[in-house]
């Protein structure tokens, strides 16, 4: 396991308030220092949760100046109307109080049931035992603290030399179940100690998301609550603005493996799953047929318990391109891997295929499929895992 | 049970061919009389199955008149390329020759495992005991000898009185699991003893597959040997050409029943399903987007599970309605039912929404989930059901 930084300015608390369950760590703090820029990723669910249409809110009203964000499990707060969005802004205005700032400097977050209210008097009664619990080395307690259904606390940490000056990145995530997000994760935060303006944090957040918490996928449902932040603290004198400064490339690089590492934690803890899966769209025409191929294979419950049986039962892999929507796709021209076996060409099962061989990928706790369509450039790489018997008891049990 | 009615004209014969396992009667043929008309819908996948790709030429070469149609299990002869393609036509030429017709006046039918190839020496061997089997009385063999992993036969049928003509409609079909018709269903085949050209025939095969199996939804996956056909036997003193004839509309409803309750029988005997759930959205701008909507419910591995536990988890239903990809949709201006029960509006739980009454309507084995947008005049239907930890057992073993 990696060392986890702290990242010089950023402080954490967490505490039980009590949102849901008794004696349950379920409220945490991340504070900001003045100068530090956020930029976020929202989830594309009509049913946007009161606190993502808070927190984007906050986040335009303030361009990117925000110093504090304040995260509950339990209740996700979404399809509240009205009184969700008050109660949102409440505990950003409590917040704020305490730690004199405008209300719109804090970020709300919520993640658990949805449908039901903040129990927002437990919540702001809650806020001074946090605020006295802010250190910059509890990273891994407000990872922990984000958890709903996850069986384990996704933390991911780097470090890049710029110029002799070494910037800590550090992030965490949560989720497991209702995963495919479609802008960002349920949650997920990635700090860092640079500089950063925010047009270009924001244009490096959204990269970062296509690459990571976008191209991961667990059962098909976008969550109401996604989001995914990225917060610079600027407590090192490294400035970037233009993205064409020495050593951004380096930083962004790193800022894009922290990001899909704490993706990838997400399918590898995804609620039920035995096995992680990569699916690998390669040659086609457009990034779009590529996603479209990919996704059709990752929610195709079929092929889902196939992986989970260690089955290579190819045929429901080519059903899934057949009817992922690329409609002028040739099945003759193209070819399907399970990692570096031919499985499938020229329509059929290829002739060098040996059910030995499938058996053997299949039965690895991480395989590839990968698709080659041959017909173009493009290529688009999705994360997923199998369903089990344990996804359907868990999700069969959530509220009760 | 209603009585299985016989179809004049149209006879039945069955027999083991020992396709995949021995000890198993997986041959069926269906032959009709001169001038009778058959249409056809078929899958929309681009892995379409090899007997697909057949039947679709025959019907086209034969603008209808087709004489018989033949029928197995085990083997899907789907994804198996060129060969594929030869061994069904083989099979079409064994039987067209002992039945003294043309190659292309017999469509060929493949449903079970993908990717491997059908033996056709076997199933030719099988073709002399299947004509003596042959029977206008054999409508239930016939139903059992096409089944796979379904757990009952589906055979409806209907009597249509018309200038005090009595029109026999009998169907049958099969299907469990990759069911998301994209067209039709896995397969299907209803039969009349009107006389109907072929192209009143074809429209109506298409509006009730639309109706009924374009309804369905198991898990989402579109199979690559769904097929449904219509055929008449032309063996009572009616014809129908434009559809403007005194009688065809009740004969039409009657079609449309018959089709809906296969489509029904699938979904009531889907793999591991222990509920029948019928979503129906209301008052949407169009077809496509009432279709999304519903699609993404009956999609919804969360949704399903909450309906396995009984749970009235609303906000798994307003999350789904709320990624369905319907961008201007506005949230706080719809109405969520289950049964009679209002439990969404506004953007949120209804407000004389009692968690009792959801649990009661939960715990049904038939539910209806009702989605009024409140935008427009359009509605769609869908049938689907719940995903059960059986469901999972069911295709983690099925090649096994």
């Amino acid at each position: 396991m990696e060392k986890t930084l702290s990242v010089q300015g950023v402080k954490l608390g967490v505490t039980q308030a009590h949102i849901r369950k008794p004696n349950h760590t379920d409220l945490t703090l991340i504070t900001l220092p003045e100068k530090s820029t956020v930029a976020g990723v929202f989830t594309q669910n009509r049913f946007c949760a009161a606190p993502v249409q808070v927190a984007k809110k906050h986040l335009k009203e303030t361009q990117g100046k925000v110093r504090a964000l304040l995260i509950n499990t339990g209740i996700a707060n979404a399809g509240t109307g009205e009184e969700g969005l008050k109660n949102a802004l409440k505990t950003c205005e409590a917040a704020a109080q305490l730690l004199h700032l405008k209300t719109n400097e804090v970020l709300p977050f919520s993640t658990g049931v949805i449908l039901e209210h903040l129990p927002v008097e437990r919540l702001i009664a809650a806020l001074p035992p946090l605020l006295n619990n802010l250190d910059e080395n509890h990273w891994e307690n407000a990872a922990r603290a984000i958890m709903t259904t996850d069986t384990v606390h996704k933390v991911a940490s780097e470090t890049v030399e710029i110029n002799g000056i070494a910037i800590s990145i550090t992030g965490i995530a949560k989720g497991a179940g209702m995963i495919h997000p479609n802008m960002a994760t349920m949650l997920g935060f990635v700090a860092m100690d640079a500089s950063i303006t925010p047009s270009l944090l924001q244009q490096t957040v959204k990269e970062a998301a296509d690459q990571s918490f976008n191209a991961i996928t667990v059962d098909g449902d976008t969550s109401t609550n996604d989001s995914f932040l990225m917060m610079a603290s600027a407590q090192k004198p490294l400035h970037f603005e233009t993205g064409k400064e020495e050593g951004w490339e380096d930083l962004k690089s790193a800022l894009f493996r922290v990001s899909l590492k704490l993706a990838q934690a997400i399918i590898k803890d995804a609620e039920g799953a035995t096995k992680f899966i990569t699916i690998q769209i390669e040659k086609g025409k457009n990034n779009a047929e590529c996603q479209k191929i990919a996704r059709a294979i990752a929610h195709s419950p079929l092929v889902k318990t196939a992986f989970f049986a260690s089955d290579p039962n190819l045929g429901r892999i080519l059903a899934a391109i057949g009817y992922a929507g690329v409609d002028d796709l040739k099945v003759e021209d193209l070819e399907v891997y399970l990692d570096e076996v031919l499985v499938a060409e020229k329509g059929g099962r290829a002739l060098s295929y040996k059910e030995e061989n499938g058996k053997r990928v299949m039965a690895q706790k991480e395989i590839t499929v990968r698709v080659c369509l041959n017909r173009g450039e493009e290529s688009f790489r999705l994360y997923t895992c199998d369903l089990s018997h344990d996804y359907v008891s868990i999700n069969a049990d959530y509220r009760s």
